[in-house]
């Protein structure tokens, strides 16, 4: 029995809640929306633009009870709007660097030691979309994973950047690191100033867990820790924020320089 | 007896969740703590410096069944430690402008407009203090309060800086603007990107809702629209994470000015 619920659960379809996300899912062109479900009685109102989008691409846009479709999301804020669509696939480191080298300007990849609160990684992903970053890496163990509500929280954007999974973060920073990266560590307790840091380079920009930051053996791998300088009495900042902070001195400098 | 009810929940302590706010708590000027609650059978570990700070202030530490400690605060991750404190109290926001005067360099202070989510009212008030701002603002209606979810959310950095509320925020802005502050809004389409705005004034920023942005009276109060310029796909970045961007090109201005 739990055999087959495994395998149940491994071809459940790729659910995609929420209009914002729908949206997004309709307009990428790395996910393939096989259905829209629209639940019963729903007023279209800010459904509308899905469902002419929907009727020009030739998707089936269909009227589901409610219960089903939160039977289908439990606990999810799917605003009476769900996508169907072909499963959400991770991409290799390598496919990340490729990527890289074929956009303009320096390379710039987010590595994310162990965050495991889904609404910090959700944010963190739509930080590093806003800011054009070119990747992101998650470890597959003991961190938040592409959920659906990290799509969400995400508000629909994590369909507009790569996304790798990785076994061994530390050995994908070597990876990087030999195709020419930088591996540049965020702590409270770094050396250098991010508004001193040169980001006129390629860089992996490594952000740590809510509580613990980095861990000992990617600290190491780092070739600089930057830190954001406080002017006040916090100990820190919420990770999605100091990531978002991060992003914004270097898309400066970038733009800048 | 609606009335004896209201009055009862007026007259409830002001309990302080979690490890951190509880420090913050006990460190902080700006509030009493009357005693402190742990769960019993909690291993001391972490919170034995709490213990230790509170033997020095004289302050009882009392062992509570887990039970009525979840019936004290419901829904709230208190990790086995609440501090019961003299009730949180708001200021004026003339209040706020003497203290900022009191203040070195230029003075800043956030206002909310009609923020209504908890967590990312506590992740603002967090990197409001982070960055050493002098203020925060709050309208009463249609916002999120100080809430314990928000203190919590806040890390216990709420304690760090005088919070406002106010009835009228337009009003508030007008009185700001009187005592020789530049009110700056934000926005996705403000013409002035963040990072070429000088920042070497005092300054009021107004962060907007979540969806809706900031209200058409706020903004008429503005003298100045200011936006984060995108590089990429994502068409806004969450509130408290715009906040941070904005006031970490605020301290690096004012730190190379």
């Amino acid at each position: 029995m739990r055999h087959h619920q495994e395998r149940d659960q491994r071809k459940r379809p790729h659910l995609i809640p929420g209009l914002h996300s729908v949206k997004e899912a309709l307009n990428s062109d790395r996910i393939r929306v096989h259905e829209i479900w629209i639940s019963e009685g729903r007023d279209p109102g800010r459904a509308r633009e899905i469902i002419e989008i929907a009727g020009r691409k030739k998707i089936p846009v269909i009227s589901k009870k409610t219960d089903l479709m939160n039977e289908a999301l439990p606990d999810t804020a799917h605003q009476g709007i769900i996508a169907v669509a072909a499963e959400f696939t991770y991409m290799e480191v390598e496919d990340l660097i490729d990527l890289s080298r074929d956009r303009k300007g320096h390379g710039l990849m987010i590595a994310v030691d162990h965050i495991t609160d889904e609404g910090n990684l959700g944010a963190l992903i739509r930080t590093a979309v806003f800011f054009g970053a070119h990747g992101i890496i998650l470890p597959k163990d003991r961190a938040a994973q592409v959920t659906h509500s990290v799509m969400k929280r995400s508000a629909g954007t994590y369909l507009n950047i790569p996304i790798a999974r990785v076994v061994n973060l530390s050995r994908a920073l070597d990876m990087l690191a030999e195709a020419g990266f930088w591996i540049i560590g965020s702590a409270g307790a770094g050396m250098e100033s991010i508004y001193g840091f040169d980001w006129q380079r390629d860089v992996v920009l490594i952000m740590g867990s809510e509580d613990k930051g980095m861990g000992h053996m990617i600290t190491n791998k780092c070739h600089q820790i930057v830190s954001i300088p406080s002017k006040g009495n916090a100990e820190s900042l919420n990770v999605s924020v100091a990531c978002g902070v991060i992003m914004s001195e270097i898309a400066r400098q970038r733009s800048a320089g």
